[in-house]
């Protein structure tokens, strides 16, 4: 038996997200579909993370299992060339049998991608928030300073999340501007359901002037999600790397 | 009467290029409509190039005349919100009447981007040229000094261009990579029929060892499409800005 840990990209437009669901069009389906074509067996892949439909990811990681002994590079090419043209296949590998892209993950860096400017970009459309009012960059970094470090993030957790321990650890939270692109990097041990959305959301409340830097302390010790800025729309959002 | 110089992005995938065509679909038949109801006559815009089918523009440059009084805030709003996702107006502003976005061009810059990569990048399928091969980017530099200068570009002239003086002159043929991204920058006084996708076509043979760098020089001198390298895609080409 074998262990194989893919790196995978996808543009999360016309997809429910990756886990599969019964009569829609997930990323998860989709893969296994060309992954057991390619390998000739009924194939299941083991996601790093869900996303929400719209979501995106520069190098999301899954595993699966298989008695194949086909080569790294045949599986890629032969799965690229069953796949349609928003996922593709980057890297895979070997690994033990007792990896698991979910269960080990040490840590997870996503990227919130924002076109700042009056006008549409026509290039982005699916790809990132257009947010039209200018931006104080420096008040966002104050406000974004007070999700560093460990806290319960509780009033960033959309009701429909799990119920469970809803404490987790924020190692980054960059945000650079460099023309009118807006581009914040997170980077955690774990994320609750819509958290990074509801983060950004509630940091374009501060640059709105609805809330301030200051108010965020107050904000995570309410545990109240109605305490907490909007939930920011999906497309701008890339799971972009995972740590083992 | 005004004649309002106007700058605009367009994603030209879903475009059959810029000019009026009848009976399909333009960038200057869709902006003339969105144009036309908002002033509430009817109107033609100048357009700075003709532009293939899928060849986007970044500062694509427009002008029009106008009898209309409206302010330049509320032309680009009105106009912006009757465009689809597109296309994009930037900015507007009023020029002498003797202006025109065509004859007075001084200079233009093209990009070209290809996604270097053996597996496809599921964001840029209709944004760049995907090409698998290994690039030795110092040896198409190389090529492209030759291109730099003042010289006939007959062999860089699809058939069905026009014959006219074929003389043009390129002040900057830069090529950069960062990881997969490969883009060339692209500043001459002026582009015959294909000539751009022709040159960066050229400079893949030079990448595949079926021609030489100092090809480059007899190849121009022979005034003969057939000494040339193949037409590269139309979706990898950007109109990046034009000089007056």
């Amino acid at each position: 038996m074998r262990n194989l840990k893919v790196i995978m990209a996808f543009k999360g437009t016309d997809y429910h997200g990756f886990q599969r669901q019964s009569g829609i069009k997930t990323v998860q389906q989709t893969v296994e579909e060309a992954v057991g074509s390619v390998l000739n067996e009924k194939v299941t892949i083991f996601g790093c993370s869900r996303t929400d439909k719209g979501v995106h990811a520069n190098e999301y990681c899954f595993n699966l299992k298989t008695e194949n002994q086909i080569r790294h590079r045949n599986f890629l090419r032969g799965i690229n060339d069953r796949l349609p043209d928003d996922i593709s296949l980057i890297s895979c590998e070997d690994v033990p049998l007792d990896f698991h892209a979910r269960y080990d993950t040490k840590a997870k860096e996503y990227i919130y991608l924002i076109h700042n400017s009056e006008s549409k970009n026509p290039f982005t459309r699916d790809l990132a928030l257009h947010y039209r009012r200018p931006m104080d960059i420096e008040l966002m970094k104050k406000g974004a300073e007070h999700f560093l470090g460990t806290h319960d993030f509780l009033s960033f957790c959309s009701k429909n999340g799990e119920k469970e321990n809803t404490v987790r650890t924020i190692y980054k939270f960059d945000i650079e501007k460099n023309d009118t692109a807006v581009k914040m990097t997170i980077c955690g041990d774990g994320f609750l359901y819509n958290m990074i959305r509801i983060m950004v959301g509630t940091l374009l409340w501060i640059n709105e002037g609805r809330l301030t830097p200051d108010d965020i302390p107050s904000i995570i010790e309410a545990k109240d999600r109605g305490s907490s800025g909007r939930t920011a729309l999906a497309h701008g959002l890339y799971l972009n790397k995972v740590f083992y």
